[in-house]
């Protein structure tokens, strides 16, 4: 082996330190200026491709030269999450500690498959998955762990429903072998990744049932109750009702206390979906909107959503750890475990789907300790309190309406133009449809899109610590800048 | 808000840069260290608790504080995955190239979801598979992305395989519509995790049916096709065979090129677990044992092992990207791409399981092009070469034998005391996993254990650029120091 190769891959002290100031340098400069950056880039694919060189690496680079292609070509290149007016989809920035905790998290490289592998990180996922039950008012005794984001939770969330209510054997004959169609009902707002969850678990997303919602984008008890009924008479077996904790589009909760009643009474498993919303149980304002989270048999969370970290970092919870276990669990003599305790024995793979697992733990726990769970919940109840003062801007307005309530910290509006005031809407769809293609071009703001009662609406979503009242107002100077334009 | 938030969630570049260089101060000093600390540490979950603040924190400490308890608490009291004599189950050491990567990745936190969330990201994402497809000869218009690991490689593979296989309608209508098993065909000496994802596909885990092997544990390619048939005429539906470029027992590669005619010749989609032994195909001596990898429908990969890569980051690849396509694409009004051209409206969830996807490709991308794969396959050629040289002092010994012959860097064997030549195997057995249990113990050296021909087998596997022939001496000394005490 040559000398290049080893210093390379096993570099010395002082290298790694040269190395690391160039980052943390990079790190420290691109936090403090990201206010100032456009949010979304101009470019094509193509533009990208010309400045990276094509050609499988045979031969070695200097570190430092692989750096700077890094912040010349990739960072302008993508959209700046931590820009305070990023207000795209469910996006949060990512805060500097908890990228050292990735870095430190990265050079232990501990593989969190179980407590033998890497015992102190594992102490550490567990201590903080207690802290996050105790952050969403869950029982002491539930089971959890961290997983890739919410996608992924509510695929855990809905194979621990389906072990608990489908019959036991189903995971070992095939769902073939039992005739009756597993049905999940869930709101019409619910997020795509619960039908993709049930195809992949052979449930079928045509047995995803979607329930009508109310005016604030609730789900309507009555009709949930009517295709648990109807369903049952048609010889299908309901298993699970999914609540929403925050729903994707308009940020509505399902009033969770009735769903687990319904649930309670038809003897369904209740999963929430808290990947968006969970976590504003910090913050005394939103309280009330998630009363009866707690009551849920499993629970999706994303901390890289509204505890600002970085990807990934989703979180599932489920009531009954035995049922977990029994969904995960599978033998081998390559993973049993030798002369421990029971403590010692606990193996993280019979909770989730995954064997390897990043220490996502340790962003989790460094973020909570050094910032503290009161600074967090201050800064989502300010989130919640510059989605109030969009909604208060647009509704003093005349040329901008509101197309939802704002339940947390989504607003989904819409321009009117003057001329376009009264007229089809379908001109009204396809002037903001233009208008929000302007914006992401622009690169002040950034919004994404929604579909309410049928029309286009501009969405947008605040979850940034960055994030003031002059932010939204800026948002709407940009509109009506462009829209002037077009 | 209390400005002590503001300053914690969105610190100045001079703190940034104060607590940056206490992490990489650590890490110049802990991968400079790593040789002379034990390998796995002595404690219990209770000390570990002990020095753990157990109190969801409401208020913040100094970044700096929290970091020493990382350093104080956490480091010592976990296995230490970089030493050189880590040779428990199949793990890589990370790199420092790597970490600094994942902290570069975690400050920009681009989300890779789909091209316009993130478009260099996406770029570097699929350069970097298109070098993966070189590297493994795999075709240039394959489709593939990086997944948590090879567990969910080896899920999204089958996943795959039972869309190409199953009838269209399964993933809507869900599995107990077609009341045929589908079957899955794989060696004894698979890996658990496809039983598991065949158990959460609804497929079930008793319908992966365990294939013979050969005396080097290999699949047996007359008892696949006896299976196949037996199941055939028993009215089953026969989906995918699963061929192993490593098996995590001994390292066994399977005839790949044997396993593809009977798939193409039986109409079965090949699923082939490179997860361990994939990367393999850089060094010169290992490149016969894999060939016909390329041959595959689907193939899981793991970065995070022979790339020397931290966790997480496996890779899948599909030989048809439509297949893929259709196995994970739902749509959603909120996803839906507006205004862009082809290859600006890719978007990764359409291939895989997940939605929120962290930048992963960033440290695949900067070994490659800072390393260079020509060093990297001579690291794995010496990893090759430091497992023959084990066997070759086993074999050279009187008080060692190999249970398995070394095919990649996996060794299995055990010690064989004066006193049990020629006694009882369940003496020998008992014998050497106290051995293994003092071993883990001592600190100095790491192995795991096998079950090879139903015997307890001592297994190590080599995957660390640091390990030289002289650990493999320092081993077996270890073994021989620690059996003199039993």
């Amino acid at each position: 082996m040559s000398r290049h190769a080893d210093s390379k891959l096993d570099p010395s002290a002082e290298e790694i330190r040269r190395w690391g100031d160039a980052a943390v340098g990079w790190m420290a400069e691109y936090l403090h200026c990201v206010r100032e950056l456009r949010v979304y880039p101009e470019t094509t694919s193509r533009d990208i491709r010309e400045r990276l060189d094509e050609e499988l690496p045979t031969e070695s680079l200097p570190f430092l030269k692989v750096l700077d292609t890094f912040r010349e070509v990739v960072v302008p290149a993508t959209r700046q999450n931590a820009h305070p007016r990023m207000f795209g989809y469910v996006q949060a920035p990512g805060t500097a500690i908890a990228a050292l905790a990735d870095l430190l998290a990265s050079t232990l490289n501990a593989n969190l498959t179980a407590w033998r592998s890497t015992p102190a990180a594992v102490e550490i996922e567990r201590l903080t998955i207690d802290w996050v039950k105790q952050i969403i008012g869950f029982n002491a005794d539930a089971a959890g762990l961290f997983v890739s984001g919410g996608s992924m939770a509510n695929f855990a969330g809905l194979a621990a429903a389906r072990r608990a209510k489908a019959p036991d054997e189903l995971m070992r004959k095939g769902a073939q072998a039992f005739p009756r169609a597993l049905r999940i009902y869930a709101s019409e707002e619910t997020h795509h990744s619960v039908a993709k969850a049930a195809a992949m678990l052979g449930i079928g997303s045509d047995n995803v049932r979607y329930v009508a919602v109310d005016e604030r984008f609730r789900i309507r008890i009555d009709d949930l109750e009517a295709k648990i009924n109807e369903d049952v008479a048609a010889g299908h077996l309901p298993i699970c009702i999914v609540g929403n904790a925050g729903t994707v589009n308009t940020g509505a909760c399902d009033s969770l206390e009735q769903v687990s009643e319904t649930a309670r009474r038809f003897g369904l498993w209740m999963h929430v979906d808290g990947s968006y919303g969970g976590f504003a149980t910090l913050a005394p304002s939103a309280r009330a909107c998630l009363a009866g989270i707690e009551r849920a048999d499993s629970i999706s969370l994303d901390p890289h959503k509204w505890l600002y970290l970085p990807v990934d970092c989703g979180c599932v919870l489920y009531r009954d750890p035995e049922t977990a276990r029994a969904t995960f669990a599978h033998e081998a003599e390559y993973t049993r475990v030798i002369a421990q305790q029971a403590d010692e024995a606990f193996a993280v793979w019979d909770y989730g789907p995954e064997l390897s697992r990043r220490f996502r733990a340790l962003k989790v726990w460094m973020l909570l300790t050094s910032v503290g769970v009161r600074a967090v919940g201050e800064s989502i109840e300010k989130d919640l309190a510059c989605a109030r003062h969009l909604e208060s801007l647009v509704r003093a307005s005349d040329d901008f309406e509101m197309l939802a309530p704002v339940e947390l910290s989504i607003f989904c509006f819409r321009y009117v133009p003057a001329g376009l005031k009264g007229g089809p809407e379908e001109q009204l769809d396809a002037f903001n449809e233009r208008l929000l293609v302007a914006l992401q071009r622009d690169g002040s703001s950034y919004l994404s899109n929604a579909r309410i009662h049928g029309r286009f609406a501009l969405r947008g979503c605040v979850m940034n610590y960055r994030t003031t009242h002059r932010d939204m107002e800026i948002l709407l100077m940009d509109l009506r800048r462009l829209a002037a334009t077009l």
